[in-house]
């Protein structure tokens, strides 16, 4: 077999490129080693920039994001018991759409389907190779039987514990890494959300997130200890906790019914550099982890890929390489930008273990300067709708 | 004796508020357990905000600064290897002033002087007492006799290591403090400055600083360790280590010259609450210390005796108590500010030995998303120049 760029990865970024390649007459395939319903079935984030958007609309696949997708012009800010909402298009002229990543990555599967992508699933051993020489191609296991792609590029968007990363030589990366002391315990229930817009929350108790992904299905987090047990937090305990942690307004009008999906992560920040080696490209959680306070993750996926499908049209429409030879610098330039934001969310808003009564009363005054401030909020405000790519 | 405010420390904030307290026809007497030449032989802080350049002003004390005092309109942050200038007039409207804490000091005993204001110096055992009791008064020891001043308030500017806040029982205070892991090594030099502006620079040996006096005196520190001894560290090791932190058009035209001032100071955060204790008052160091790094220090000690002044001369002018009762929450808003802003310049800057590289990499995207943002460099600006009283 043969193809112009091979993709490790059925989630939003392997999906976004491939549509933009066929878009543009640039043959692809797609390979995942798991099923399409094992990856539909995976709960991920939410909260979408506008470059985001535009990406979609590009691909093709923004209808119904449009139709079901919630705009959202700010969001609220709580500490010392009360809620401060950062009016992020009054602040900068631009919003965020919340609207699943399960939803987004059904969306662009439905379109490789209709406009004739190849796509494999449950393909094992996928394996890229070659990629420093001129002759780069991919092989992966099917039904028992070995079969190879020759292609002129291979992008590794298959997420940080995929075979892409772990294929360069050690030698060749440089990897930076943050472990957070804590985790986030996260629920959905299918019950109207306690505000129309999100709530970060900052309490001496821990972190808290009130999110959703859609008018009558929440998304709620708590920071917890890393060594939490889920079957410890019953739905009623997780509500209890989850409601200290809020402005009193929220606490009593929150409405709570049973979740359906309940799990503990980790946070962490990872960066590895550089994004590319040779014909191999590196786009998204493949090559960056960031943790999700401030919901960059899957938006800078679609940097990354904004990024590579230029580069890639440059080679293909002109001929031109310097598109390809600068995608990992601009690449990790935004990306270095959003691990410094989710960073810093992250380090304003949980509770440490090490930092004690300085760093809560720090986090406070941080917080009140923030929302007293039009530069200061301004700056939060350009970071969360998202860095110019 | 009797007076109506007792002022112990005669540093720029026991001088500043006895000047406005005499000027406004009210009583005070300022003892110091040392002598005017020990204190004017402190090399101390030395860029004023607008704020303090208004205080010196209405303290009478304000005229040999606006003559040799050097306005700046702004500062560079140094990193990766180049100067980026935050335009602080551009950005904010206001500048700051450099002049020398010594001078600022001098100018003041001057005006006490001119104007017949009573000082006692190397007053020994200082105390006061009764503070929450309808009749406060201090006593000290001079010449082997002790004294008695009766008053209505004791303001206590003594500063960290002062009585004042000893004073104070232990379970009435609400202490936060952050200790850093390093300290500075700074010398004075009869040498012009390398740049007319300071420069903050952030480099991967650690934080150095280039600061002035005058057009013929600097004042450069360099981030070390705790343990370094002064006696390891000749001018030139000193100046070598400076200039490997700088980018290399300033390490090129530094001008050197032995230093007549050495020494090796460590960085702490330090915050006391509440900042009143009946009628006894802690204003500046006596209250909070900032690590060095954007200036705050004087700078907060002026704005605690904004808000104490105007306490007094409310209680005094209108038999309202007021602005007495408002005062520790109102200076401790500003001082939990500053308190902040010194704390992250500090950590945006410095050396950290538990951060790793992704340390380093936040440090500096950091300061490339700050120079490069609007609202980042604003939001940096406004503290830098000072938050309104």
């Amino acid at each position: 077999m043969r193809t112009q760029v091979a993709i490790i990865g059925s989630g939003p970024a392997g999906l976004l490129l491939g549509q933009l390649l066929t878009n543009a007459g640039i043959d692809n395939i797609i390979l995942d080693r798991v099923s399409k319903d094992y990856i539909l079935g995976r709960v991920r984030a939410g909260v979408l920039e506008e470059g985001m958007v535009d990406m979609l609309d590009r691909a093709g696949a923004g209808e119904r994001m449009h139709r079901e997708g919630l705009p959202h012009d700010g969001f609220s800010l709580a500490f010392d018991g009360r809620d401060h909402r950062i009016d992020l298009f009054g602040l900068t002229g631009r919003r965020v759409m919340v609207y699943g990543q399960t939803e987004l990555t059904h969306d662009l599967m439905d379109k490789r389907e209709a406009s004739g992508g190849s796509s494999v699933y449950e393909a094992t051993n996928v394996m890229p190779h070659d990629f420093d020489g001129a002759g780069p191609y991919v092989t992966y296991e099917k039904d028992g039987v070995t079969h190879r792609i020759d292609c002129d590029f291979i992008a590794g968007c298959d997420g940080y514990h995929g075979v892409s990363r772990k294929s360069v030589p050690e030698s060749a990366l440089r990897t930076y890494e943050r472990i957070y002391p804590f985790g986030w315990l996260g629920i959905l229930a299918e019950v109207p959300p306690v505000s129309h817009e999100l709530i970060y929350a900052n309490h001496p108790r821990g972190f808290a997130l009130c999110s959703m992904r859609s008018h009558t299905r929440s998304r709620y987090y708590i920071q917890c200890a890393l060594d939490e047990k889920i079957e410890d937090w019953s739905d009623d305990r997780f509500y209890d906790e989850l409601r200290r942690r809020l402005p009193a307004e929220h606490a009593e009008n929150m409405v709570t019914g049973p979740s359906f999906e309940k799990s503990i992560a980790p946070l962490r920040s990872f960066v590895a550099e550089p994004m590319r080696f040779g014909k191999l490209f590196l786009v998204g959680d493949a090559a960056h982890i960031v943790p999700p306070t401030g919901a960059k993750g899957l938006n800078l996926a679609a940097s990354d890929v904004y990024y590579l499908f230029d580069g890639l049209l440059g080679y293909y429409a002109d001929k031109s390489l310097a598109g390809i030879d600068a995608y990992s610098e601009r690449a990790l330039k935004r990306v270095w930008r959003a691990v410094r934001f989710s960073w810093s969310m992250t380090t304003m808003l949980h509770r440490f273990p090490d930092t004690g009564e300085f760093g809560q009363k720090i986090q406070e005054t941080e917080l009140d300067y923030l929302v007293s401030s039009k530069a200061a909020s301004t700056a939060l405000a350009e970071n969360y709708v998202g860095l110019p790519y």
